[in-house]
């Protein structure tokens, strides 16, 4: 049994204090400034309001001015705020996080600086600072937040860069219904994690040109031009985890083609795609149709766009190896308003094997 | 333009008239024995029965009778009979296929011998014997055939052992609906293809498990359980192309990702994969609710479930590596009724990567 502090209450923060209380931990759970009604809401014994059940009885709820006597005696830390607030979170811990106390994230995204694309959990380290020797570790894997809140089976990846750590850290996750498994490879779950949610907005576009596409005979739909899409976005996922230094394994098992499976199936990028796939613009389907939404792929696309266009210039990466997400990058940022070129998929690369990719970047 | 023969008239083969006919060849469509409603059809320049649409009117329907003379003067031959009737077209085109004209199989399956597993493009060709020279190709990738016959966009992977072939074939086939990319990873291809309609029945175990589990309070799906599934299917399909020579790189483009994301979105072995899953037997669901149809999963797993029990025997295939695989054949094969083992998936081989997997076989 340990200490555990969540710190963010939305749906994947509050979702994973349910495993971690049936392993008999003691879990306060911390919101932001931002889950004042969630905490209230669970101070009442009442339904988490995003989650729509109760959690356990022994997870407390805190708020954020308990965070630094909370995090005193912690074993370990989960970081559930949205990739907006990992800057806020940063600044929170710098002073109060003992410097051994581990870190499990489950905030998605990548961070850019108009140079380079880094993942969250490296670009949380450079905010700690140099003072903090935990491990930055981070799960990947099919986790719709209700599901798992019920106790629905799903297997997830814990990765982090030390192996015993992401093994015994696992070990705290694991229930009969979470079945989660350790890793190494932490730059790779986390990259899968990340553009997943920008590559399901691509396959949500099948539904949209469906839908402006001209009338056929046998009322068919376009589930093959969706599935080449999905195989298009897994296939770029190997080259870019690859190029950002992480094992492409992570594409063929639970962080990519797992958790882009279950993104695709329905959500906010699904909604977004299928607009841009009728034909409209971003900025008008934003406004018209999701102005209250944060759409994770999207937000992805505007955080790594100028490091992207930095890292072509600079032949780091080959604009030829990723066509969709040069193109969905550029339908969301220069709001650009054309199809998908389904014709120019998997050709750059013809044959080679996705581990001969690394030696064409400088 | 070239002289292209399709034998077998069922959805597959004759979908594929519309891209061939489309780029200018010319086609005969020769029906098997079972196809005589589909040839009389088209003849009476009607709707074909199963696509639903009218094939393009360059398309030359024909009657086996026709075979001989056609396939002589043929510069291809697509074989698009059912898995069933591989022997029997191989028999027919044992005398009068002339030995250089290549073949393209859209038939799709294993073949199981009860000591080892070949390919289906492997097997026609120690059918056809020493005399036949042709390249045997295949096509991969997502391609639901009322959506072909229609020119909904797709992209496929045209596999032959050589490159050469595989380049001037992809190109007959090429048009701006069907993208056509070669490969010369035929058994890769090949065992993507059969695989992915058996585990498309377990990943529709996960409907059958939903309707099955108790109500929540939140009313939560079982999409996470399903795309677990998913993951464990491709990490699965990676370790036996690789067992039986292939590269894996298959799993992760159009042929593995790809069809299986497809094949899940709905069809027979989802239907299947649904009983199964709500803990039917496989022999109750069969004749109670799937009676007339040909569930290709099922039939697969017949095929290969001697050959699979040998392998695991000799030490060729690990067991604990495929946890999925067993389940659904023991389900099939035996009438099993056991949940599927989620809590071992991804485990025996912990983080090793997949090239790595046939370092353990003997």
């Amino acid at each position: 049994m340990a200490n555990i502090i969540i710190l963010g209450a939305g749906v994947m923060g509050s979702a994973l204090a349910v495993p971690l209380a049936d392993r008999g931990h003691k879990v306060r759970l911390i919101g932001t400034h931002l889950d004042d009604d969630i905490i209230a809401a669970i101070r009442r014994h009442d339904i988490h309001p995003r989650l729509k059940v109760h959690l356990p009885d022994s997870v407390l709820p805190g708020s954020p001015d308990e965070l630094a006597e909370a995090v005193g005696g912690a074993e370990l830390l989960v970081l559930g705020v949205s990739s907006a607030g990992v800057d806020w979170a940063a600044g929170k811990l710098t002073s109060v996080l003992p410097p051994d106390v581990p870190i499990v994230m489950v905030t998605k995204g990548l961070a850019g600086d108009g140079e380079t694309i880094q993942t969250l959990p490296e670009y949380l380290e450079k905010r700690l600072g140099a003072t903090y020797r935990g491990d930055v570790c981070a799960i990947g894997g099919p986790s719709i937040a209700s599901e798992l809140a019920v106790r629905r089976p799903t297997c997830v990846t814990l990765a982090g860069r030390s192996g015993p750590a992401a093994h015994r850290l696992a070990e705290w996750f694991r229930t009969p219904y979470y079945h989660v498994w350790p890793d190494t490879n932490l730059v790779g779950v986390e990259v899968c994690a990340a553009l997943k949610n920008l590559y399901a907005l691509g396959v949500g576009m099948a539904a949209g040109m469906l839908e402006s596409a001209p009338a056929v005979e046998n009322e068919s739909g376009m589930h093959n031009t969706a599935a080449a899409l999905f195989a298009e976005a897994v296939w770029e996922m190997s080259y870019m985890v690859t190029a950002l230094g992480g094992d492409p394994q992570a594409v063929w098992t639970l962080a990519g083609g797992g958790d882009l499976y279950v993104t695709c199936q329905a959500g906010r990028n699904s909604r977004m795609g299928r607009w841009l796939g009728k034909g409209m613009r971003y900025s008008e389907a934003k406004l018209r149709y999701m102005p209250e939404d944060v759409v994770e792929g999207a937000e992805t696309a505007l955080a790594i766009r100028a490091s992207l266009s930095a890292m072509i210039t600079r032949g780091e990466l080959d604009r030829n190896s990723l066509p969709m997400l040069c193109a969905i990058v550029e339908a969301v940022c220069d709001d650009a308003c054309r199809p998908i070129p389904l014709e120019r998929f998997f050709a750059a690369r013809g044959t080679e094997r996705p581990n001969d990719f690394a030696a064409g970047l400088s």
